[in-house]
């Protein structure tokens, strides 16, 4: 692994937020590349050098260029050791909830958030935010019943099924998203602040407050 | 392993349909298990006992009982070597994949399909069907692009990104979905309906066709 990882990112990318929280809680050294994504820059010919899927996170570890938030913490924890569960059975369990939260979740919540906030009133799309919001509170119902009981996602340990699982979840007060009736989900989402290291996606990434 | 795998599914179920054509490929002793779907079987309490998250595919090994198709996958290639990649830097493109698929392609197609065809017309939001197959567009865009010159997904082998990116492609005709724009994703398809074994879903799980 390079000695200082970077990381392509903007302040708002829950998806980038899942990978810098690992980089800051596992105190890895890494820099942020700063991608203008609300002035296109993802779909840019010269990003999409970067990655074709003309999305970030891209993380950046010597020669190799990764990419899809999952993949790079499946990396990360693998190559570094961090945040690994300490047995075959949980590992299963991490990898399960995260590819839960890549099916389930975050494609709504993010995708429901994005055009609640960041879409011109005009292009906003009443019927289509509602069933994105719908069906994030229907995953968030998982959830909820999961983390009943338990501190983090998978075992008595972080993995990168709480990072992965975490990415939106500190953005819900932005665009008014009740999560009220999920309160494990809160319970979790409030200790996870209070890890050493804890930053808000805002502060650990540049590009707040949003140029209008 | 044990000597015979069972896979809780349905015939309409795409993600079902990733785990059961690695098995049916992997020439693995497998049967399935019919869920009736259509009845409301993965909501009913008995289900959820099997699997919480309420969902096909199911997979049973011994005592274990795995869940979401993408980690199933990873399991399966992981235990039996079967459809391994052939270098570290190939099983990262295919986990990549594999997570791309589960994030941008899969939950637009699965959900524009399933209200497009599945539910009762009075049901049917013509805006939050046109958002879901343009964002499935999208996907098979970039998908398309990949493609061009490549005979599977990642390098010159079959893997599991192949068989999770497949989940949908089958049923595209079925609701007018069309995929004309996308020639290399066409002949990625029918190259895997040649493959000796292949089957189309309707022909690997029970319950097709549907009882009205």
């Amino acid at each position: 692994m390079s000695k200082e990882l970077k990381l392509y990112c903007f302040a708002q990318s829950g998806n980038a937020y899942k990978v810098a929280l690992f980089l800051q809680l596992g105190e890895l050294k890494w820099s942020p590349i700063f991608v203008d994504f609300f002035k296109g820059e993802t779909r840019s010919d010269k990003f999409r050098k970067i990655n074709p899927m003309g999305e970030v996170p891209v993380l950046v570890d010597n020669n190799k260029h990764l990419s899809q938030s999952g993949s790079i913490l499946n990396y990360l924890t693998k190559t570094t050791g961090l945040f690994e569960p300490d047995s075959e059975d949980r590992n299963l369990e991490v990898n399960r909830w995260l590819l839960w939260d890549n099916y389930k979740l975050t494609p709504n919540l993010a995708t429901g958030r994005f055009m609640s906030l960041f879409l011109p009133e005009e292009k906003r799309d009443t019927s289509v935010i509602n069933f994105l919001l719908e069906r994030a509170k229907a995953a968030l119902k998982v959830l909820d019943q999961h983390l009943d009981g338990r501190e983090f996602v998978v075992g008595e340990k972080l993995s990168i099924a709480d990072f992965s699982i975490a990415g939106y979840i500190f953005f819900t007060d932005e665009f008014n998203f009740d999560i009220s009736n999920f309160p494990n989900v809160i319970r979790w989402r409030d200790r996870l602040k209070t890890l050493e290291k804890w930053k808000h996606p805002y502060e650990l990434m540049p590009g707040y407050p949003l140029k209008k």
